[in-house]
């Protein structure tokens, strides 16, 4: 007890998505909140799942699940019972539980807008099961932005650590031919507004330093070597330094990524997919996170798939859903104390 | 002395160009021979380039330069005086010294050709200075490929060590939206048999594994995100296996450059410039070095520009060029073993 009464805060809300059934987020949502959850003494958890799917995945990588989700997690573990529509073989696919994949975001999505949950941590999932449910379905990150109706997010993956490296993106999951059509000055302009004001409200970075890249080798090389340089992102920050935003470049990516130029800054916005995300995985030795920046929800992920191969093995690593968990934790944290 | 008498064999011949007089060449070649040339017995040196510039901007980084190309240097080390058109300062470019730069490279590669040299390592230089001299020139490897009558070469950037990083592109300098059009089945299937030839000669690793990244994000999801995987990497991969060449992918350039994976391969080949440079020369931390592979000659290079605002300051890096010349006496004594 502290010596004078203070207001005592409710504990943070975290719930966990456990995501496809076939892949290893059930045994590494097990793993993780086994071994770490005392780590966020401020924090509880709801996992999303069905229930007997979890208790048997947790056994087979050595997990009492009932212990965890009862005395020994200190009550501060909760299971969310959503059932399964066929029952799951690790490793084997099924359409049938497209839906019941798509249930527990529904589920999480929900208790965050309404509050009940301050963040969630998505498992993976498996887009060809929901296809084959017959739900048109293209990533967590696009569902996440049609069901909380927000035009624009951003998707940033991030180590961890004191200052980690962070990779937000100008464009996601297109085809390379068409990420220079996609780069707009307005499209620019806008990423670097949410990634500032996420990077200060949900980051606790009170003047967040983003570094840009260029989009072609060298950054065009003064327009030698390409144009959008000169015509799209060079326009854009300038428009975003205008409104207080301390974005600076562009600078040629293979000279960016050097911890001479890391150490000043918060954030990376690469301009596409392979241009940040090879180099932010190579540096995060599979403990990456997923963050998904402008939502009115916070929401982060493992930077995995659902490893199927894997799944029931307990060979796979559970230290990217533990960091996506301390990222979601921090998070909420900062959001509540803003 | 050996108890048997062996036929001696002669000393390896490396030509070292030293650039740009403006930029750190100068000065980097004086600290590389300085520190590290008795790392390299069975070589020898010849530096080309004023020698009263050598001079000088050795000393200002505080190398005794006739110590180290006469007594001190074991004689191994050989100045070749080629004369500036006009006086350089460090730091300074003059469209006066563009030639000159193009003759220490001309007298490098007639060298080389002749078999007066091994290999060649060329210091960085600024493609500015020979352009404003009235001279069109594109960049090292494009004049080296030109000189020698070469129709294709491969830029291959590498890490040291025991097995080191190495990143082969398919495509060079080209504005990004035109990469898509400009790989081919004829261009990737030449390029992996250049990679692979060059590997098993000059790089004495008889079994050459590549993996080979595909263009888009997630390697094309299967077509979902793009079609060049189907429709050129993979025809391209097959026409090289069935060759004898050890080709596999295309893989996600994000998760390829993981341990895992990369402990299985003797060279990545990546699609385009900013997929497989910036997580390259993050990994090798400034010691990264370039070779063109595909030309009759031996050459290697930094990975790095001519850093005017660092020239004559003594604060530029040598590994880089220490790593360059290391691997070129390696390739030299590979090729003259096979």
């Amino acid at each position: 007890m502290k010596p004078s009464a203070q207001p005592q805060r409710a504990p943070l809300q975290i719930a966990i998505t456990t995501g496809e059934p076939a892949g290893v987020g059930p045994e590494l949502t097990a793993q993780a909140l086994a071994a770490a959850a005392a780590h966020w003494p401020d924090a509880r958890f709801t996992v999303l799942g069905d229930a007997a799917l979890m208790a048997e995945r947790a056994r087979a990588v050595g997990v009492d699940w009932a212990a965890v989700t009862g005395e020994r997690g200190g009550g501060r573990i909760r299971m969310q019972h959503v059932p399964l529509n066929a029952p799951s073989q690790a490793g084997k696919l099924d359409a049938a539980n497209g839906r019941y994949v798509l249930t527990l975001l529904d589920h999480a999505i929900d208790g965050a807008l309404a509050h009940t949950f301050d963040a969630i941590v998505t498992a993976p999932l498996q887009k060809s099961t929901i296809n084959d449910a017959g739900v048109p379905f293209t990533g967590h990150t696009e569902y996440l932005a049609e069901r909380t109706q927000t035009p624009r997010v951003v998707m940033m993956l991030a180590g961890t650590g004191q200052r980690p490296l962070r990779v937000a993106l100008a464009t996601t999951h297109l085809p390379l031919k068409d990420v220079s059509a996609a780069l707009t000055i307005d499209g620019i302009v806008e990423t670097l507004r949410i990634v500032d004001h996420d990077l200060r409200h949900h980051f606790g970075i009170p003047a967040p330093r983003i570094l840009v890249t260029g989009l072609n080798p060298h950054a065009g090389e003064n327009g030698y070597l390409g144009h959008e340089e000169i015509d799209v992102i060079a326009p854009a920050l300038k428009q975003a330094n205008d409104t207080g935003i301390d974005a600076r470049g562009p600078y040629p990516a293979d000279t960016l990524f050097q911890p001479r130029y890391l150490k000043d800054a918060d954030c990376v916005l690469a301009m596409f997919h392979d241009q940040g995300l090879p180099v932010l995985k190579y540096a995060t030795f599979g403990e990456g996170i997923n963050v998904t920046l402008g939502l009115p929800i916070i929401r982060t992920s493992v930077d995995h798939g659902t490893a199927l191969d894997l799944a029931g093995t307990g060979r796979a690593d559970a230290g990217s859903l533990i960091a996506a968990i301390d990222t979601a934790v921090s998070m909420a944290r900062h959001r509540r104390a803003a």
